[in-house]
């Protein structure tokens, strides 16, 4: 089963728009296993919107095109469909009852011309999934299928997810079940963790399920991801289970999180579960670790607060991590303090070296690291290496 | 003159990268006045990689293609340009020498397999930016060309500015010269900025140089884009100052910056050049607007620091805004305090209401805006609105 993605939309080519919708719907077909071989961005221009969704409908058993769908003149993909379906279009008075209905809930008056988003050529069926006054199409073209899907990141994801992967599963004749779970590791390197699971992946390799792959992700670490294919949802479960557990006994701590735990919630967590509170001081990290932080604990019962500021006085580094964690803790009343500091050329440090110091309910440790020595780079990653600390501190 | 990007790589199918360099590419391509009409991905495939190029130097004059010029065997883009133009390969003594030298100068050994970046098609001709290993090609096919650079960001940037586009300009025998300024603006919507500029808009469609266009780019605001074509680059400048000034008067302080200056470094430019220095609270904006001002002030000579912390007490948002602003700026011994205040449901504001104090050496003041009422929108708007009420009292 191929399929190729059509991105429509002049913006696209102009780069007024990144279009990430193609990359997303590529990793979808690819966890479903269908291939997909090509993906081709085209402008709002009919013969070449036509073009192209002929071209990949040859190559290809199915087409998702993405955008077009809008209210204006611009939005032509539904015409380029009926054409190549050779058909009429036909007013769906459903879709259009849909679109009234949104612009009444939100006390909006509807534009007349709204109404071409209910024009659908005769023979297509309407995607149920509408979170907007979008109507995505399923068309049938002899036994290949040409799927239309709004350039609206939100709704194209519900309209794929919900209709097109299962239809297209279906076509295929797919009664597997596809299931993947992300294990997400920090502190080693890709060569580092293939060389711990090399026995593993030539185990897997000779049993062809499930199948491991590596994915190398800048400061969000290194994941490991496992995809199961099985009869059944509830077996594809227990085998992504037990691979995970094998895994993690493998690597160790090196594992931090699944699937889109960041590190983080992953350390919030643990703060939590143990009923302790957090403070940071932010030299080095300028105000990044307390974003972070305050990102997924609004109220800030967790994570009381840190103070952003630069390294004053002539305390040598490594006794400032400590000084400098233990005064946050007491300046904001929390059980732990955290602290990166960059030590200062006349220190002797090799260049990169930043000390990370830790300071849980009085009990005060200092762990030295090296980092690239690139302004952006070392801020971000100091940020992840001192979560990374706290979470290997908690969790000892 | 027409020019199809074709962006070579696997891991953009499966959606492990997000594509942005051939918007990039596009962007460029626009400004230059040459056509893009379609912009196709396609994996590691020798025959699908060669239909592809064949087919876009069918419907176009020239093809630019990204990536895969690696040193592995799964970096094929070279061969298949050979095949495309019917000639062989043969290893290019220089670029072998800068690739030794690449390494030696990281003190690194260099792997015998890179040297497969040293071997080009017959009659191909490297261009001559080259930061990395990877040698971009200008390749010749009839009176057509294929340009081939790789697929790193950077890489790409300086080989297609310094030799594709000028390459490309000379071939469509554009003696003009196109250049372009982005006058960035905040506070007014995309309608307003339209109505504003009508009449000036109208008389430009009539004179058709030079022309305008808007982009709304979220919390980097509305961009207005002058694009001026001449015969020469002083006269480009002149078109391009004289319209900026023009804009400049209409719109007022609405405009903050030009190009690539951020809100931030407008403020920090401004603090500077008046000797003052900076502290904020940060309730609402919870570190981020700390780490975007330490990103560009490192030494925090202007910037002195930042408290991140929860609203704590029960004085009235109103109070709060100017106390809180008066108290960072005595902690941190700076001269002007900035602080963002969420009201609580029970102070009886409408949802979406944010108080914006700022304390410069004394003088309080207090703005209320209303913002989106989901959480992480109101930080990010709060603090492009807390750097632009400070932008607007400095510049008062």
């Amino acid at each position: 089963m191929r399929c190729e993605v059509v991105a429509i939309g002049t913006e696209l080519l102009l780069g007024i728009i990144v279009d990430s919708n193609s990359a997303w719907i590529g990793e979808q077909l690819a966890l479903a296993g269908i291939d997909s071989y090509f993906q081709v961005k085209v402008g709002d221009n009919f013969a070449r919107i036509e073009a192209t969704i002929r071209q990949a409908l040859e190559r290809s058993d199915a087409v998702i095109c993405c955008g077009g769908l809008g209210p204006t003149q611009d939005d032509i993909t539904r015409d380029v469909i009926a054409r190549i379906m050779g058909v009429k279009m036909r007013r769906d008075e459903a879709i259009a009852a849909r679109i009234r209905k949104f612009f009444e809930a939100r006390g909006r008056v509807m534009p007349e011309n709204n109404l071409r988003q209910a024009d659908i050529p005769v023979g297509a069926e309407s995607i149920p999934q509408m979170p907007g006054t979008a109507a995505g199409l399923v068309c049938p073209v002899g036994d290949k299928v040409i799927y239309a899907v709004p350039g609206v990141p939100a709704e194209m994801r519900e309209m794929v997810l919900g209709t097109v992967l299962p239809d297209l599963r279906r076509r295929a004749g797919q009664a597997a079940v596809i299931r993947s779970r992300v294990l997400r590791t920090w502190g080693l390197s890709e060569s580092g963790l293939a060389e711990i699971l090399a026995t593993r992946i030539d185990e897997l390799d000779r049993l062809g399920n499930p199948t491991l792959a590596f994915q190398a992700s800048g400061i969000d670490g290194i994941k490991v991801r496992i995809v199961a294919k099985c009869n059944d949802e509830a077996t594809a479960q227990r085998i992504l289970d037990a691979e995970e557990a094998l895994i993690r006994t493998l690597l160790g701590d090196a594992v931090f999180g699944i699937d889109e735990q960041s590190m983080e919630a992953v350390v919030l967590d643990l703060l939590r579960r143990k009923g302790l509170t957090l403070a940071v001081a932010e030299t080095v990290t300028g105000g990044l670790l307390s974003a972070r932080l305050s990102a997924l604990d609004w109220a800030m019962e967790t994570f009381r607060g840190g103070k952003v500021g630069a390294r004053r006085g002539a305390e040598p580094a490594e006794r400032l991590a400590v000084s400098a964690a233990a005064e946050v803790r007491s300046e904001f009343g929390a059980d732990v303090g955290l602290v990166a500091v960059a030590p200062v050329p006349s220190e002797g440090y090799a260049p990169g070296a930043v000390l990370l110091g830790v300071d849980s309910q009085g009990n005060a440790k200092v762990e030295r690291v090296m980092l690239t020595p690139d302004r952006h780079r070392m801020r971000e990653f100091s940020v992840i290496s001192l979560l990374n600390l706290l979470r290997r501190t908690l969790s000892a």
